[in-house]
């Protein structure tokens, strides 16, 4: 049997990252949306990069479909976080990366962006658990996340 | 005598920033500190904006530089704000604000930079007096920031 390495992704991280994730799961929804509304908070501008907000007249927190999206980025993302260990890697979608790469290319996202949302992303999962929250439990996340991020700018590649 | 018109400024929101600027004042190289600390928190890539940060081995909350720059630029944006309705326009020297423009736009800096900047700027303060902050002072707060930014970015333009 083989051990898996992945990089600086201990077992002691993995634990803290499905510890964390458990306790959210049933509240994705309404987490999703904090998360995403925290990152319009920091940065109203990135709003500009999603279609769905441009012509909108909904106030943010009503929109479906922000709401909608926000499910499905937070789900990935904590979903990838919690199986980074077990499968020695990022385990989105080969097909879902090349879209993500695409569309993140498109959309002008650069590291800020993403520096912004791993910001968002800790603070929610902080207020989220705050009884459970410690300094490995941030590190576990940002780590699992900058992983997931290598991978999505991996196919963030004009194509030739 | 003439009423000077400082566009969305009121009388209300002077006396918030001026109140807590006062609270603040004494502790300005702490919370200036603070101020940048949380910036790069947010958002570590801005670091390579700062000649100063790029070689240097000292941890940032021990660098005598980014101490000297926190507090020139946290004292300007707070003086700025508090004169805002008496000079009825930001109150930054000519030759400063044209300096600012020039060094900001060298550094390339966007929308998203002005952005987190506004955030920092906003929690700092929120961190620094919790018992007189409210959402009107954050809105004060938050409209002499947008007003010193338009300043900035109307000197932000290529020398032609």
């Amino acid at each position: 049997m083989s051990t898996l390495e992945v990089r600086g992704f201990t077992e002691e991280q993995e634990a803290l990252v499905v510890k964390s994730w458990n306790a959210m799961k049933k509240n994705s929804g309404e987490l999703a949306l904090k998360f995403f509304l925290k990152i319009f908070e920091i940065a109203p501008s990135a709003q500009k990069m999603f279609s769905f907000l441009k012509d909108s007249q909904v106030p943010l927190e009503k929109n479906p479909k922000l709401k909608t999206h926000a499910l499905s980025v937070f789900v990935m993302t904590c979903e990838s976080a919690v199986q980074l260990r077990k499968a020695g890697k990022v385990t989105v979608r080969e097909s879902t990366l090349k879209k993500l790469g695409a569309s993140h290319l498109k959309n002008g996202v650069v590291d800020e962006h993403f520096e912004v949302t791993k910001f968002a992303l800790l603070e929610t999962i902080k207020e989220a658990v705050p009884e459970i929250w410690s300094p490995a439990m941030k590190d576990a996340w940002g780590e699992a996340y900058d992983q997931l991020v290598g991978a999505i700018k991996s196919e963030m590649k004009p194509s030739s």
